[in-house]
């Protein structure tokens, strides 16, 4: 067996079954490898940053980790803005990265380059094997790593790939054990119990059900508010579940939740802090004078959280969002009109992958009372992160519709998922939230200072527009085989999400709405994005 | 002054007046002061993978840096593959990557990331400018460096960009100074005087016309014979221009174009290596034997080959290449009939970028003796460099027409390219030389031993097709903004050409050809590919 299929091997023995795959010369035996081990699905993308993208929507809904298979040190590169957004989620991923063959790294290949250092940056886990023994037990052990939520990249030289080894068991792997500091319970019991003002910040794997449960039990009796991380990685919300509200992007509204606070109690999230940093403003949220206490870290906070609830509200019941959709509005789209058509129309079960950025402005409460829904969120804050993470959710999750709303800016640089969603005729709605600009740096722009109180000058402006060529999704779309439409009004909104929803297969539509910025940019709506 | 305008000032007083930029929140100070310094161009992308690869072709044709500026860990990330091209081209380029705050990094802000260590794999210098009074120095220091061929870094953290400094003087740069060897162009005489076989292998710096001139001169007294390194940073040839073959891609086809060769000079080309290592293969193509000279690095390569010449061919005039044309075919496309369309058509002084890969099989012949012309290759393997680098190169020569060749795999990773084509309305032909699939990978499968020489099975096939679904690139690329039509026949695209030619701003072709590969696999043609 040679160490490409020994890797194979030991992966789907492993539940690793799913491969985001492109291959180059030195990852031909991988390729070849596929067809003597059919247990592992291998989805081609066009680009590395599709596939580390989709590994990462697979594994926030399949919680468990995808397999990667990147071209050399470029290919990871390519990669790269995604795995930082894996690596911020704290998602699991075994990513393959082929190398030229061990005696080839002396000549300085033209495709040489250093692979090791890049993938420190954004891995829990690296190792370069250097035998065909060896690919089986590096493999599973890649495995076992980032099943602790981190990525675990596995260097595999081309000889490696191509030459035999025996013939191996199945490797056992072991996943994390999530055990709760009971000293950091009763510690945050203390707090919750003060009667002073207290926040819950919920995070890390406390986003869904279960830990959102627990938090909003310990809020009853205790008064304290639960809020949760403004990026997370997976949040379940919706009618029927505990709805918590989110920490605020722009630091000054986030600052307004957080005032007066005197105990923050940190499950699964981090500390909060500004996103940027801005001149003459606090990088550090926490009020002055609040208490921190670290209830759990990413891992084990739903676990701390139910420990929590058992002491301090036993037998409450989490109250839970009721059921309550929008109404279809009518006229031209805006961010607040589209929020609203999307609200009334969201269907049952959905994942939404949210990447909408500025143009998402109304979403979060125009779908509160919609059926339950997952929600998928730019977490690192590397954008082009949407339309390959639906690829994955979509793998993930087959019976459930996908919905990637998706701002138009971000859009540009991963088009070609659309191309693997159509491939793999994934239940993918694309929404384009076109507005025709980086809405966010406008409003950026202002707030850093830059533009001194006045209007930004012509050659800023112009580095902060879309609009010029107007770029034309639907073409775009149609060019890589999703179907796509325009919807310039609700009504049309609302026509083509029917259409999409009863359909098969992947689907865009591009919504035009307005900037939220005026062209002054000096109008912007910031508090509470 | 602030950082900002620091920054610009500095590097437009030294010549560094064009800058490709994918700004994020942390470099918004940046954007403002470009209104302030008009005489710097700033162009936008859409990804920060085509604003490095427009700084290579830029500085290819320029013979100067240009800057780009990246937003963060994941927006240089983006841009790595393409500075991974340009590190192999020893192409020099002013990297500005915007960081959080100096103030913010402890806080470990979603975007945080080792930005550092990332930059070190591309660049020939970083640094991390922590104080605003330090910005100049070091954007000199920046431009200096880059001067001698490499990557230079500057990592510039929002309040050092935002902060006040004091006005400082223009501060100067210098240029590199190409010493000649002489001990190495005495050993290289010696060699080329001694009848025995030998090869002169030029590169660096010394494949446009003086160097090519100077290497045909020696060659015609001494009966060496003149090879090009595979991938050359800018290739000048076509009438009138000294001809070189180049060696060739493929490693069985560079041991018979260098079989029996007693010594080999280098002048700017590194030792001939195989692009991948293939199982019982040698890496090192110099045959056994040979005696290895080196006359020059990268640059001073031609300034050694005048001396060289004036010392064995003084007098001889270097015979160039004659006018020739092919016919223009008839008949459906394929990739032997586009190159003849291309080399009756080429416009007089075109610059090619060439990212044809195994499509472009048949434009060396095609274009030899085609009127005299650039060409810019894929020096580092990383894909996706070719739409990218049109833009540069359309900037760098904006009298020339550029003819953007390129396989439709490869297109798929830059694409957003096409959108900046048509807002700077460059006047760029793209031809997609489209076969629906990764043929590169469907012959190197055959050429590692993957296959086993059977027929790949269907898993396999399926990760090196792209043709389900058929990727419509016209459709893609007016939905960028830029005309675009398809061609089937030889006929139709010489018609396509000759309108796009004749038309301002950007046209994209989409040339069907067929795969060189047969289904099967079997068959595939190697020999000098």
């Amino acid at each position: 067996m040679n160490g490409a299929r020994a890797l194979l091997t030991t992966l789907v023995d492993n539940g690793v079954d799913v491969c985001f795959a492109n291959p180059g010369t030195s990852e031909m035996h991988f390729v070849a490898a596929l067809d003597e081990v059919p247990q592992m699905r291998a989805v081609l993308t066009l680009f590395e940053g599709v596939a580390t993208g989709a590994a990462d929507g697979y594994a926030r809904l399949a919680g468990k980790p995808a397999a990667v298979l990147l071209h050399l040190g470029p290919g990871l590169g390519n990669g790269l803005a995604n795995l930082h957004n894996a690596r911020r989620a704290h998602v699991p991923m075994v990513v393959v990265v082929g190398d030229h063959a061990t005696h080839h790294k002396k000549f300085d290949a033209p495709l040489e380059s250093d692979i090791d250092s890049v993938a420190h940056t954004v891995s829990g886990w690296v190792r370069r094997t250097l035998h065909t023994a060896d690919v089986a037990i590096d493999a599973a052990e890649a495995v076992t790593a980032g099943r602790a939520g981190v990525i675990s990249t596995l260097i595999l030289p081309a000889d490696v790939s191509w030459g035999d080894g025996e013939l191996l068991e199945a490797l056992p792997t072991s996943s994390p054990s999530l055990d709760v500091d009971a000293e950091a319970v009763r510690d945050a019991a203390a707090a919750l119990s003060s009667g002073a003002p207290t926040v819950l910040l919920v995070g890390g794997d406390a986003t869904t059900v279960p830990g959102l449960s627990a938090a909003v039990r310990i809020a009853e009796p205790t008064g304290a508010r639960v809020l949760c991380e403004t990026f997370p990685t997976r949040l379940q919300r919706g009618a029927g579940v505990p709805g918590v509200e989110r920490l605020a992007y722009f630091a000054e509204a986030a600052e307004a939740q957080l005032a007066g606070t005197e105990h923050l109690i940190l499950a699964g999230a981090a500390a909060p802090v500004s996103f940027f940093a801005y001149p003459g403003r606090a990088g550090d949220l926490v009020p002055p004078g609040c208490e921190v206490h670290t209830l759990a870290g990413y891992s084990g906070a739903t676990a701390a959280l139910e420990m929590l609830a058992e002491d301090l509200a036993s037998g409450i019941v989490a109250p839970v969002a009721q059921p309550r959709r929008p109404e279809i509005p009518s006229g031209d789209l805006t961010a607040f009109s589209a929020a609203a058509v999307i609200g009334a129309m969201l269907p049952e079960g959905a994942v939404i992958v949210d990447e909408s950025n500025t143009a998402g402005i109304g979403l979060a409460d125009a779908t509160a009372g919609s059926p339950a829904h997952d929600v998928l969120t730019l977490t690192g804050g590397a954008i082009g992160y949407g339309m390959p993470a639906a690829i994955g959710a979509a793998l993930a999750a087959p019976d459930r519709p996908v919905l990637s709303l998706q701002a138009d800016g971000s859009a540009m640089y991963t088009l070609s998922a659309l191309w693997t969603q159509a491939r793999e005729s994934l239940d993918i709605t694309t929404v384009i939230l076109a507005n025709g600009a980086y809405d966010i740096l406008k409003i950026e722009l202002q707030r850093v200072g830059a533009a001194d109180g006045s209007a930004p000058g012509p050659s800023a402006r112009r580095l902060l527009d879309l609009g010029s060529p107007t770029i034309d999704f639907v073409r775009i779309a149609e060019g890589m085989g999703v179907p796509a439409r325009r919807a310039r009004t609700a009504e049309e909104l609302a026509e083509a999400l029917a259409e999409a929803f009863a359909t098969p297969g992947p689907h865009l539509i591009e919504a035009v709405v307005p900037s939220l910025v005026s062209d002054s940019f000096k109008t912007a709506p910031v508090a509470g994005a």
